[in-house]
């Protein structure tokens, strides 16, 4: 028995108008016709583009090699197959018998190419905007570990060396939600500039990487 | 002495906000560090996901792998190349002393290349409704070819219906070479259009065969 597929859109920020979208980005081909290859192929098209858009913006300085390298491993199967599991994607899928019977729920490939069916689904019912807005709440975390990677830098040493260097206060910490279940905790931590008024909120399946998360949503607020 | 890009954002249907990225879209790496390899990584995604919701939406009958040998076909180097020759884009580039001296102006890749970099500053300057709006006039006729193609119609029944809707006169066709031993024979086939000049010649391991290739082969003489 599959789980609701209502539930998957709501971890994914999106109440599909199409429900019948929905449900054909969660059926593989061993599940009959009415399958989400279609929609993989353009899933796969549109997160190409919204991952490159993310990546152009957030490093100026990095070249097209560096770009294309980066964008690679993002969006590669075993990196999407883990953004499926996250999302628990896998209680979702319809599988034709074979592929039920040896473990197709929990398999690299299908997970990850329902992935971009639903993508493309939530693309079809709603249009670009709210599609990258999905997509960006996704890869959130991949892409905070990648500026991360990239600079050698986490966000709350960059942080701080922002602030030092133009002798600003450093930042306060706050968890301010812990939500999820037990076993897959979300944390909400507030990263508070409290003598300039600002705040930025950052979330994780850690304390940590919600600070991190919050860090980066400032520096992005205050290099503006 | 470059022609002014403006008459480039002509011919694309869109006029710059921003000409500084128009120019960075034309600007090739050999010209200096402000340059089109960045834009370029964004064009190219933008490209790969427009055309694919394009062949998406006009092939509601087309499997994955059909849609995917389409799309690789409407954008790769030399399809992409011969569009930014009907725009002309080779006299608005900006290359370095040692690309200007080989004819950097004409080649492929550069071609190609600065087509996808100038999309990329068509949506940076405007946003993806006018982008596509450009994407899809560039690829109109490419479109179109894809559909025919696609419908089953072969080069022969193509290239009879072009020279008609044009009023010109029809195709002559004479094999012009038998080769290859006599069990494994290969025709050569001209396609001549005698009142224009043109000839265009095609193999094949029949008559037939060889004919439709040089029907082919004509089509994409005269499309250009």
């Amino acid at each position: 028995m599959n789980a609701d597929p209502r539930r998957l859109a709501l971890a994914l920020g999106h109440a599909f108008k199409r429900e019948d979208l929905l449900e054909q980005g969660l059926t593989h081909r061993s599940a009959g016709a009415f399958n989400n290859e279609r929609l993989e192929f353009l899933g796969d098209a549109l997160i190409g583009f919204m991952i490159a858009e993310a990546l152009w913006e957030r490093f100026p300085e990095a070249d097209e090699g560096t770009l294309s390298r980066m964008r690679a491993s993002l969006v590669k199967r075993e990196s999407l197959a883990g953004l499926a599991r996250g999302l628990r994607l896998g209680d979702y899928l319809r599988l034709g018998a074979g592929e039920l019977r040896t473990g197709g729920h929990a398999r690299d490939s299908i997970l990850a190419d329902a992935l971009e069916a639903v993508l493309g689904a939530v693309y079809l019912d709603a249009g670009f905007a709210v599609t990258q807005t999905v997509v960006m709440g996704l890869f959130a975390e991949r892409l905070d570990d990648t500026s991360a990677a990239q600079s050698g830098k986490d966000p709350k040493t960059r942080l701080q060396e922002w602030l030092q260097s133009r002798k600003w206060p450093l930042p306060d910490y706050v968890v301010t939600e812990i939500g999820g279940d037990q076993h897959d905790q979300i944390f909400t931590v507030s990263c508070l500039l409290t003598d300039r008024n600002l705040c930025a909120f950052g979330t994780g399946s850690s304390r940590r990487r919600a600070e991190q998360s919050a860090a980066q949503a400032m520096l992005e607020q205050i290099e503006k």
